[in-house]
């Protein structure tokens, strides 16, 4: 069995890109060094799709180059095209030799309505594009994930096969995508689904290759995580505090937790390198940073606890 | 691997002993018969506990002789001593021919304090009492349950010794428990600890023989269901809507919602007999029956499906 499990961060990009409230850049440092300083050490910091279609990140130029340099942190932003990988390169070449370790992530849906509905595209035309975004990437000396989305159900189609989904996986790691992280966009999986599917991606690829993205909709999310790590997957997304969700999925309750999940490995002793109790910390800072109370259970739990 | 798993209903008891406000006896009836409507074969339904100690259950006498026959449902009342047992029968007596079918439960703690903060008794001394009101129980003709809470931990002792707890759990199985139901009081198992602790009541108990009773307190109850599903225990208590929790844990967030429960199992292909639509009604009734959204991820899910 595995004892190194790693916790990537997606809440300062995915949980805030769907937050009604546009937090500010400084308080966005604040938030991301306090996750890298909890221990996370895979953080996805912010995206540069369109401000107009994201306003919330449409600080990323300034961002990324103010990005901390941390000890063992490496951060990820989210590229949707060419023009978005190259506001990156450029935010990067602005930052000199100060500039912070980035990785860049794309993505595309399994399932042909969501990819339209979510790129105007079909799968097929979004892998053409990334046929040439991620080699360039590559050669901008970048490392590259890969997100695919609706992979174990899609809100328009229901039921999504495996195997075609695992096409799609394959391809992504033939262009040089190191990492391709499996989506439950819409958070439907049980944990047979989850073996059924994690059985099948690793007949073609190795697992430190695969991740997986779980939505907790319905609660299941870390016992698809156990399903998976009884299958050898070592990295699992989570949002701090649960933060975010899905807007093109009604009614989705969002990411898995990383409190919940960090609570779980940790205490399975899997080394995780986070430290629960800051981690609770930078979770209480994003509940002040986006005004509500966010749905993690450790969360809650714990700073209950702390009140008591 | 079994495929018949039994989902045990204990909202009616243990979510509505917890909740603020007190329900109405004709409310906890319709909310019990949606419940059995829903296809729960198992639903406890109130306690004879002192109307001093839990006055939402203050109707107790009221209302076991007015619980509905449904077949296959067979109800279950808490006695939490000789004088509840005198109770619960004298109300069987009452309703006659009528009776409806009825089980009852008794309870202790595996942990010293918490035995001690919840009964004022100590482990022995609860049990010497139990020798005498289980047996009781069966020359009455009554199936028992025995709850054996804090297994996974206590929250004043922290940790708590599986040897221990497997002592206590066989205890109430040699004085004539049908099952005993293993509780993680404080929701702070996880699936190692649920399969060491699981592992360790198997090696004394026959599975048919247990039940585990997981708090959602950290987010990993599903999770450790798995694990015990996988170990061959095929009952499993949840509350529906999640609601309830524990008045004397402070910080946590309760027992593991039905819906999630029934959505996972019957994912994976389990027969539960319980039809989840009709699972999410009883649910809604059970809001509208508190006055507050239950925290349940199913339930909350689908109720804003059917909104959009």
């Amino acid at each position: 069995m595995p004892t190194r499990v790693t916790v990537y961060e997606v809440g300062p990009r995915d949980g805030l890109q769907n937050e009604a409230a546009t937090v500010p850049t400084q308080d966005k440092l604040a938030l991301v060094s306090a996750l890298a300083g909890a221990g996370l050490r895979r953080i996805e910091a912010t995206s540069f799709v369109s401000p107009r279609w994201i306003p919330q990140l449409a600080d990323a130029d300034a961002l990324v180059p103010a990005l901390p340099r941390v000890a063992g942190v490496s951060w990820v932003v989210l590229v949707p095209n060419a023009r978005g990988l190259e506001r990156l390169v450029e935010a990067l070449r602005r930052a000199g030799d100060g500039a912070p370790p980035v990785a860049a992530a794309v993505f595309l849906s399994a399932s042909e309505s969501h990819n339209r509905k979510n790129l105007n595209r079909t799968v097929a035309e979004s892998l053409a594009e990334l046929e040439a975004v991620v080699p360039a990437a590559r050669a901008a000396g970048l490392g590259v994930r890969g997100y695919l989305s609706t992979v174990f159900g899609c809100p328009y189609e229901g039921a999504v096969d495996p195997e075609r989904a695992a096409t799609v996986a394959e391809r992504l790691v033939a262009i040089g995508c190191d990492q391709v992280s499996l989506g439950d966009t819409i958070g439907v999986a049980t944990p047979a689904l989850t073996r059924r599917v994690v059985a099948r991606m690793l007949r073609s690829i190795p697992p430190e290759r695969l991740a997986l993205h779980m939505h907790d909709t319905h609660g299941t999310a870390l016992a698809n995580v156990l399903a998976a790590l009884d299958l050898g997957i070592t990295t699992f997304d989570s949002s701090v505090g649960g933060l975010g969700g899905c807007p093109y999925a009604p009614g989705a309750s969002g990411n898995l937790a990383t409190e919940d999940l960090v609570y779980m490995l940790n205490g399975m002793g899997y080394e995780t390198g986070v430290d629960l109790e800051k981690l609770v910390a930078a979770g209480a800072l994003a509940q002040r940073l986006v005004g509500r109370n966010l749905p993690g259970k450790t969360l809650q739990a714990e700073l209950a606890r702390r009140e008591a």
